[in-house]
Parts: C-alpha cells; sequence; structure tokens
C-alpha cells in the first residue's frame, strides 16, 4: 500500500515556515505500516492543485491531503480534488445546517461564503471536526482512497488519528508497525555501528536506523507484525540482544531525553543535585530545570565563566589556576567541591572548558573539556575531546555531564 | 516565472528526517523574484519521479531537484529526468576523466558504478561541484529550465549560490528581492501589528508579514526592484517609518538574536552583567555565553531554584521569602542585590516565576514573573503574567530580562 501527502497553501511555501503535517501523516501511516512515496507542498492554484490531485490519483493507493478547506476564495482543495477525479461537487443540506448553527452557537451570522464548507464531493463521506468549522471528507475512487484534512495541525491530528488511520489501516490490510529509539550518550555513531551492526544487519525485520546528534546516538529500530503486539515483540527481540551487546549505554528506550532521565533518577533516589559550569555557560542548569519537578533534587548552579568568579563564587584557590589553568583536572575537581561545599548538595558536577573559537592554546585545543564529579565517596574526572564548534562542543559537554552523573548513580563505570 | 523544487530520497520522508534545501531553494528563488509554486519530496522510485518530472517540466519555467546524484542503484535522478524530458543520457568523456582523477588523488580506484556520475542528459551542460564527487546539471529544455544539484546541503548551497541563481535572475528578468526582519521583544504580535499595519498596508512593495515567537514579534519586508539596490530602497523608506512608530522597540535588522545584540551593548561600554536566575533555571546564561566572547562582560550567574539557595548562595534575608514569597518583587529585587554584591558586576539581572505545571497559588498563576535589575543608580524590576506552558513561559521570562538590559543601557523606559 503506497500513499502520497499533498500539503496546500501558499504560506506553507514561505521559507521561514515550516510544514509540519506532512512529516505526522507520515509517521501515522507508517506506523500502519504504509510507505508514503511522495510528499508535495503546492501554492493556492487551481491548475497546480489539480494537477496534483491527478497525479496523486493515478498512482497511490492512499492520497491524504491538508490545508485549503476554509471558507475563502483561496481554499480550492475540494473544487480541485473533484475535478481531478471527475466529479462533482455537492452542497450537503445536514453540513450546511451544522455549519449555521456553530455559527448560531457563537452568536454570529454566517457569511454566504462559508457555505462551500459544505461541499462534499459525489460519493464522499464527511468527516466530523471538533475543533473547527471545515469538516473533512473521504472517498473511494476506483480503488483509491482520498482523505482531505483541515490544515491547523490541532483540527488534523485528531482527525487523522480517529477517523484515517482506522480506515487506511483496514485497507492496509491490518499489518502493524512499531518504532522504538534506544538512546546512547556515552559512544559516537560508527562506535555504536561496529558493536551492533553484526548484529541487527541479521534481522530484516525489525529495520535499523543509526542517527548521531551532539553527544547523542540513537538506534530507531522499526517491527512489522500483523498487530502492535506482535511487532512489538519483534523490536524487543533485536532491542534485548543489543542490550547485551551496549550494557549500561542505552539510558532511554522510551522517548525521554538525559536529562529527563537523570532528573528521575535523583528524585527517585532522593539525591540531591548542584552544579559549577564555565564553558556550558548554564546550559546543563537549563536542561535540568526544563523538567518540571527538578526542584525536588536541583539545589543551585553557578555559570562560573571567569578566573575570578571562579575564585570568588567557588572558592577555587587562585594557585591551582595559576598552576594548572582554568581548564584542567584540577581546577574541575576544585570547582565540584567548591559547589559542593557551598550548597551542601550530595552531588555536585563540574565542566571548564574551551567551546571556541577563541580561548585555545598549544596544548589546549577548542574543544577540551574537563568533567568532575564529587560526592560522599564519589570522585571522578573525565577529559574528553569533543569535535565541532562552539555550539556542538557546548552541547556535547552538557551531554556528557549528564551522562557521568547517570553513571555514577547506577554504579557503571566512568564513561 | 513560476518555479517547482523535486527533492529526492527515500530518508526524506523519514518522519525524523527535515528536508532543508526546499527552504534554502525557495529563499533564494524569492530573493530574484521567483515564486515557488510547488515543493515535492519523493523516494527513490523510479516511475514515481519521472513522473514527477513529467509535471514539473509541464508547468514550471524553472525546476530544480536535489539528491539522487551519487552513485549507487538508488541514485535515479539523472535517469528519471533525462526520460520525463524525453531525452538520452550520454556519458562525458570529460566529467569521467575528472571523476577518475578525484579518486587517484584520494589513492583510490574508483569503482565502475561511479561512473554513472559523469551521464549528462543530452544538451544539458555540466555544473562543477568543489566539494563533493557529483556534479551537477543544467538543461534548456524547450524554453523551461532544469537543474539536477546533490543533496547534501554543503555541497548544493554554494552550487545553487554561484552558479544557479545567476542563470535563473537572467531568466527572470533580473528583477531582485530583499527581505529584512524587524525584531521587537517588547511588545506581542497583536500589539505590534495594531500600530503598524495602517503604515504598512499603504504598501503594496515591500510586502510585509509578521510572525510571532515566545516573547518575539518579527516583521518580515520584502521589497521588490529592478536590482537589489533598488529592493532596499523600498524597504528602507517603509523600515524608517515602522522605526518612528515604534520608537525604540526594534532592537535588530541586521538577522542577530537578542543576546548578541545585548552581548554587543556590554562589550561596547565595557560593562559587566551577573544573573541569579530562578524560574529560567540557567537560560539566560546559556544565551548569554552561547555569544563567542561573552567572557568579556559576563561576571558570572546563579542557578538559585530553591529557597535555600537563595538564602545561601545570594543571601536573600530569609524574613523576605517568608513575608513576599519567592515569587515576589522584594525577592527579585533581594535576588539582583545579592549576586551584583557577591560578584562586583556593574549590573545585575534576578529572575523569579512559576514556570509551571505546579507551583501557582490563587494570587500567583502559572506564568507570573518578576525581573529585577540593579547597578549604580538602576533600580529596575517589573512585573510579568506570561501566557502558555513551562517551556514557554521560561524562554518569555529569558526573552524579557535580554529586553529589560538592554532598555537600561540604551536609557529607554523599562519595558
Amino acid at each position: 500500500v503506497k500513499a502520497e501527502i499533498v500539503a496546500v497553501g501558499s504560506e506553507l511555501l514561505d521559507p521561514l515556515r515550516r510544514e509540519t503535517n506532512g512529516a505526522y501523516v507520515t509517521g501515522g501511516l507508517r506506523s500502519i505500516g504504509v510507505d508514503v512515496l511522495a510528499r508535495t507542498t503546492v501554492a493556492d492554484d487551481a491548475a497546480w492543485l489539480e494537477q496534483a490531485f491527478r497525479q496523486a490519483l493515478s498512482r497511490a493507493d492512499v492520497v491524504i491531503a491538508t490545508g485549503g478547506l476554509g471558507p475563502t476564495a483561496d481554499d480550492l482543495t475540494r473544487e480541485a480534488a473533484a475535478r481531478a477525479a471527475g466529479r462533482a461537487l455537492k452542497r450537503d443540506a445536514g453540513l450546511l445546517e451544522a455549519l449555521e448553527a456553530r455559527f448560531a452557537r457563537f452568536g454570529r451570522v454566517m457569511a454566504p461564503v462559508n457555505a462551500q464548507q459544505a461541499d462534499l464531493i459525489d460519493g464522499a463521506t464527511s468527516l466530523p471536526n471538533a475543533r473547527g468549522s471545515a469538516p473533512g471528507q473521504y472517498l473511494d475512487h476506483e480503488g483509491r482512497l482520498l482523505f482531505l484534512l483541515p490544515g491547523p495541525p490541532g483540527e488534523m491530528q485528531p482527525m487523522f488519528d480517529g477517523q484515517v488511520l482506522p480506515i487506511v489501516r483496514e485497507r492496509a490490510g491490518g499489518r502493524a508497525l512499531v518504532t522504538r529509539v534506544l538512546k546512547i550518550a556515552s559512544m559516537g555513531e560508527s562506535d555504536v555501528e561496529q558493536v551492533v551492526a553484526p548484529l541487527y544487519k541479521t534481522f530484516e525485520n525489525p529495520r535499523t536506523t543509526i542517527l548521531g546528534g551532539a553527544g547523542q546516538t540513537e538506534l530507531h529500530l522499526t517491527g512489522e507484525g500483523a498487530d502492535e503486539a506482535e511487532a512489538g515483540a519483534r523490536v524487543e527481540e533485536l532491542a534485548a540482544g543489543i542490550r547485551g551487546l551496549l550494557p549500561g549505554r542505552i539510558y532511554s528506550e522510551d522517548g525521554r531525553d538525559l536529562a529527563e532521565v537523570v532528573a528521575a533518577l535523583l528524585t527517585e533516589r532522593q539525591v540531591s543535585l548542584a552544579l559549577a559550569e564555565s564553558c556550558t555557560g548554564g546550559l546543563v542548569a537549563a536542561r535540568i530545570t526544563a523538567v518540571p519537578g527538578s526542584s525536588a533534587f536541583f539545589e543551585g548552579g553557578y555559570v562560573t565563566y571567569s578566573n575570578r568568579a571562579k575564585v570568588d563564587l567557588l572558592g577555587v584557590d587562585p594557585s591551582v589556576l595559576e598552576r594548572h589553568g582554568a581548564v584542567s583536572e584540577e581546577t574541575a575537581r576544585a570547582m565540584a567541591d567548591g559547589v559542593r561545599r557551598a550548597t551542601g548538595s550530595d552531588l555536585a558536577v563540574a565542566i571548564t572548558g574551551i567551546a571556541g573559537p577563541t580561548g585555545a592554546t598549544e596544548d589546549k585545543p577548542v574543544g577540551l573539556v574537563f568533567l568532575a564529579l564529587a560526592g560522599d565517596g564519589v570522585d571522578r574526572v573525565r577529559r574528553a575531546q569533543f569535535p565541532g564548534e562552539r555550539d556542538r562542543v557546548r552541547a556535547q559537554a552538557a551531554q556528557a555531564a549528564l551522562e557521568m552523573v547517570r553513571r555514577a548513580l547506577l554504579g557503571l563505570s566512568p564513561a
């Protein structure tokens, strides 16, 4: 079963605008085993739109259009789709009545132009829209399914999930796809690939994709089955194998990011955390405090960018800075001790490094970062050399700091 | 002159993947007065691809395809475009030699499959690719311009800017478009609209679009002219009028964000800054330190999430917290004074508020934020009520804190 998506609206072609319905619909269709082969965004132009529908109806089993169902002269989706299918548009008395009632409920009289929202393609069924005035519609045209949905994501998404997917799933023979994402913070993409490729390549189902980001590698496993339970079991079989190959490395399989996972661990174990950030400049604190409820464990953080701040706020011994430099194992450790002393937290993390573009020396290149973790019986320091420019170095350092906390809490070796 | 864009590659249809070439090419074409009427992403499927090219060549004056020019069996763009145009593919001897030389330079022998990268559509001209092995090509097909470009943005963008745009511009009659973005942090979208709409609606050229974000309103002015100078003059005429209607409100017209503008002001005036953040949890520090060179003025920051941290780290009087609560004008002021005392900075900003979802009371709803700015002869406090959920409240509060600094530095009234 092949699908094609048509997004309607000149405003979606603005280079600053991001069309999000296409990705949402693609994800939903994949979850029921339907592949999307083309996704088109078309301006509000009657001829171009009709051609888009004509092409889609000539080759796709399922065609899903979003947008262009409003009441204005620019809203051409109904008409263009009807022409492409060679069918008439008919005003539906029931829909018209419902539209008028909706306006009356808001104390307004319906303008005549709104009546076009009650037009149905000959043979189509209306799809109710609980959140807006434009109903959708669906047509079985010579064995091909055509759906017209409104453009606002808040209206489109529940209609797609609740009304479109069940119909398409039946047509697709009820196959189900399940995707699970395994997230790893302590290994790069190629290292993960080397370890797990010999295993996942023996599986045709699930399929596996590797995605690398700043301080993060993701394994996307997509399994197929007669239903969600079977597809899920396929995914679990491979996931279990990968877990065995990467002990302690996978921090999340449920969509949560690393800050959420660390926050949950700290909350659960009632361990408090404090931060001293130099090169990350507050990034770790911002990520931690983005998690609701972080006040339960977060004692406070310092952004000590200058040497003076490291001395004045954290009580770092000036002679340590002088002897070893601000970017050193010794300074990182002194920062962690200092913030722990000041806040009385159970754990303290310190990060100092060279994010660039300036500040590098011959011995200390851009991307050199020291991380220290201090606590009762905990004393870990890590030296890392991160690739990339300022933003990327900062993001990787923040991720490494969170991973350092996670590994210590779980009794895993330092990264 | 109407354009259509075709992005080739099954991987681009992954719901997690974002196709960026389309927006880049659309932006470039608009800058020379060419409208994009359709943008299609197609899987690596020979029949679907050929249909996409056939449709595009039947209606668009300019067709730009990206991707599918590599050496593998999945790279079908050349063949599909040639078929759609009814032309043969011919192996180009010069291109083949250049390809082989490229492999030799990297000390490798070229695999036979790579040779297809030397295929040109009959009548097409090769477009050199300085950063990759796949050359592009361009064809004038019955008065319609067809361009095939490689998919990696790092290869595509310089080829598009340097080789495609000049050809299209000539075809488009040399009209130029210039876009300028006026950014405002201290007024919401509808307030800005109300003030400036009566003016900008009297202009057909430039066109104006308003975009609202978290703590930010943007006015996009796009002017058209015979050349960039004329288009720019049109934009400046309207921009000058808008400046007059919004005195002191526009913080940027050159693409910089608010943190960059504030960093430049602080550096230029040699004023140092320190921060005390509660509900924003390090967001302001992270934004400030994201600007290279921020160590010149940034004295340090505190993330004091808990009452205890406010007392222990910032020296806030516990009785102030008790009497007025952590989210109050008095606490904000005490936090700003405390951080200034600790760091010796010229200016200090403090932010305390309720980001949600928990922590609200009857008097103090989610979104209530107090901001304080302290300095020699500077004592400003602002109470704000921001709409939205946790992330949005935090983003708006961070933006408001930066705007508070900007306005004080420029001698403008508090927001």
